[in-house]
């Protein structure tokens, strides 16, 4: 099925040659005209897309999540890159400025300035396991820091190794191919190797999708680093839903289908998986989601140090006091989806507890007695990546709740569910910490090229000398605000 | 003079009380339209304008930096008070983007989503000693955080207590009567306020201008929290500039006269004073700074601290192996300018020494003795708040060392010197560490205000429940990226 039948892990020799062909690739890709590299970006895609016979099956004997939701999921990579490519051609996301001398400014006189993004330099890269392509090799986070012009040094994960080393020789040769120089991507493999990378002061920024106690030790060890450097971190999410009064009496149904479908798509392994739910006190859904689940096999989570984490979790929230189960409330390979249920009351009074993420098919109801109790519940809640509220039309309670909200998370959706997040230019993945350790960031969407960008600013500086996105002729045709205006 | 006389630190309960009201203003600031914070800001700035002949004297005597430099400071500040206004009227700050529900998208279909930016919650401000004005109180970091919309709690400097006292008694007032609700702004005093404040949990990121042995510390504070922050701090800088042969040979009297200005102004206390310049190996420049700055008289420093740091730092490069006094050399409460140098090759050596910030009149000129050898010294310098290149029309030095350089700061000059710094939409303040802790940002400039906000995106939400920016019909007529195409 593939040619990859080994894989050894990274020498520390050879993680030094790569890093240095990193450093000598980053002046040589910051040069590169946008649309060259939007180039490579589809040269990839198209290589991806051209491999996908080998690629998925692959992908599902390392990640038992089967080839109808991989085909999709090599579908969005492949998009992402092309789209990114787009972001390229436009060029707004250098956010060019340009202040020309101005002798009256109002301060005293102005001097010429502009003002661009340039690329970061070498950054680190971890792939995540619940996505063996959207945030693996060729995912998302490669895809924007390539865009930004960033040399890559991907860390391979441990659950789809042959999948990671044969997506890996496709994206270095499709780069090589399309003109990007040597050091523009590599794929680094080994347990010890993610401490070297973030320290290695030849890397200027990390990226990271993954478990709370993984992602802090790593975003510890950037911040604490000689010279510290950003580490963006997306570091799972409970994803709180919420069912209004009305909802509940008028949609129970369908809300109950739609949350036990999302709770349980990909074996509940999605960092947006929802897994608390806010019921009125007294309603049908707990019964409803319950007869939903029975109705899901069990099916095998995405490798055995998954599987032991989520057995763990689940048993610590079904043992905790106050929570029932009403459906499962076993871990095991392949378990059968689980739901817990509690009080508003029970749930304030260990919120810590109760809002840890169980990476898997569970998820915890929570009854609350009226909206002011949802209101104090909702206010104990930590940084989520999404926040849902299932509501009717004109409906007092979902005004209620949403600002609450989006106080506390990256996206929120009306009548929705958080599984399956589209890439777009208005996406927002990361929310609040723990969801992100860089609140300001999101590791999905058009935006998420802006975490390996950094500003400079030229000032008086003669055309010729000036990058050519600053030259007063706009070679490269690029959207610019002038002396305060946004031109196209 | 004025009717503070003296100055008590906030308690611990005062603070609480502080907090407690930012953490109630916030959602009110959030919710509030840009054009009306817009009228606070020029409120604000308004009543700076009209008490100017009482804090200028005021913040003469506390920081000797003269009645001249002052005004010139307090109209910088009330003109950036009033630029963040203009940046909130026009609204493209808020990065509205609306991705319509769209079946056909290339990933599969898309839902309605609709992204902006939105204030990160209160904030804790240090002030500067050397700016009173622009960098205290009412300075850059307060204009950009209540532009953001995030409530501002700012830590007085004990450079200058009074002025302090009476600039926040300003602002409070000017708020209040502009409609702003209590809880936006408060002053809070007192030497272990730092730790507690940074460490809060009510409190959503700090701003800080200073050392980089307190900035640090503070950002290591903030990174280890239980839930950590974004920390802006901006940690000094020696602002290197180099002098090419050509400009050496036929603008050396301008070059040196420009430089002997530029390194003095203030006392040389700017955190952007040019602290470093290369120059061509037997140039006469040396010699040419030194008669220029004895022409310049020794000034008192802005307080005893600052005194006894500098004198510190100058004697530790006086006494530097190779290094050699060319003017000066002593510090003291008045110092007079000091001028050192030494070879590139001596610079090699020790360059982590050897670019330590004397935070006051003095300068380290190194002679390089051909272009690669000043590469060298350049590859060596850790990341800085400016960079500058004395140049001729088609200098191919300039050519060669310009790129190098905008890799390690912030801003770049040609022909310019870095005091003095504008502030418009393309100015950039930040560099990479230790010049800024927070590569991406910058605390000069209309792109301040993005440290203050974080975006979160709508999926699925009817008009009626979304924020005013992201409603169909645009009813406060903002800038808007709709399905990919940035609208006006």
């Amino acid at each position: 099925m593939t040619d990859v039948d080994t894989v050894t892990d990274t020498t520390e020799a050879e993680l030094d040659g790569l890093l240095n062909a990193a450093v000598a690739a980053a002046p040589v890709l910051a040069a590169t005209r946008p649309s060259a590299r939007a180039g490579w970006l589809r040269a990839v895609a198209d290589a991806l897309d051209a491999d996908a016979e080998r690629l998925i099956p692959l992908a599902a004997e390392e990640s038992h999540l089967g080839v109808p939701r991989l085909t999709g999921e090599l579908k969005r990579t492949t998009f992402q890159l092309r789209l990114f490519a787009d972001v390229l051609d436009e060029g707004a996301y250098l956010q060019v400025t340009i202040d020309h001398a101005d002798p009256t400014w109002g301060m005293g006189p102005r001097p010429d300035l502009r003002r661009m993004l340039r690329p970061l330099g070498p950054v680190a890269i971890w792939a995540a396991s619940n996505f063996p392509f959207a945030f693996s090799v060729a995912g998302g986070d490669t895809a924007s820091a390539l865009a930004a012009g960033t040399p890559v040094l991907l860390k391979a994960h441990p659950g789809h190794p042959r999948l990671s080393v044969a997506t890996g020789d496709i994206v270095v040769k499709a780069l090589r191919d399309a003109g990007a120089p040597d050091g523009t991507f590599a794929l680094v493999t080994g347990v010890e190797i993610g401490r070297a990378l973030i320290t290695d002061p030849r890397i200027a920024a990390g990226a990271f999708t993954g478990s709370l106690k993984g992602g802090r030790a790593l975003f510890d060890l950037a911040s604490s680093r000689p010279a510290p450097i950003p580490f963006y971190g997306e570091l799972g999410s409970v994803n709180p839903s919420v069912v209004t009064p009305s909802a509940a009496a008028a949609r129970a149904e369908e809300v109950a289908s739609g949350f036990a479908d999302s709770m349980t798509l990909g074996v509940g392994q999605f960092c947006t998986k929802p897994g608390l739910l806010f019921v009125p006190a007294g309603s049908a859904l707990p019964a409803l989601v319950a007869t939903r689940l029975a109705a899901v096999a069990g099916a095998p989570m995405l490798n055995e140090s998954i599987a032991r984490g989520y057995s763990g979790a689940l048993g610590e929230l079904a043992s905790h006091e106050g929570v029932s189960v009403v459906a499962g409330g076993e871990g095991g390979d392949a378990p059968a989806p689980s739901l817990l249920t509690t009080s508003a009351a029970e749930f304030l009074k260990d919120p810590e507890t109760l809002t840890h993420e169980a990476f898997g098919p569970a998820a915890l109801v929570i009854e609350y007695a009226d909206t002011a109790e949802l209101q104090r519940a909702i206010g104990v809640i930590d940084g989520q990546l999404t926040a849902t509220v299932q509501a009717v039309d004109d409906d007092p309670d979902a005004a209620a709740v949403l600002p609450l909200l989006a106080e506390r998370a990256g996206r929120v959706l009306v009548n929705g569910w958080p599984t399956g997040v589209s890439v777009t230019w208005a996406m927002q993945h990361g929310g609040p910490y723990p969801a992100t350790t860089s609140v300001q960031t999101t590791s999905v969407g058009t935006a998420a090229i802006d975490r390996f960008l950094r500003p400079v600013s030229y000032q008086g500086t003669p055309d010729a000398l000036l990058p050519e996105p600053l030259r007063e002729s706009n070679p490269w045709s690029l959207p610019r605000r002038v002396d305060g205006v946004q031109e196209r």
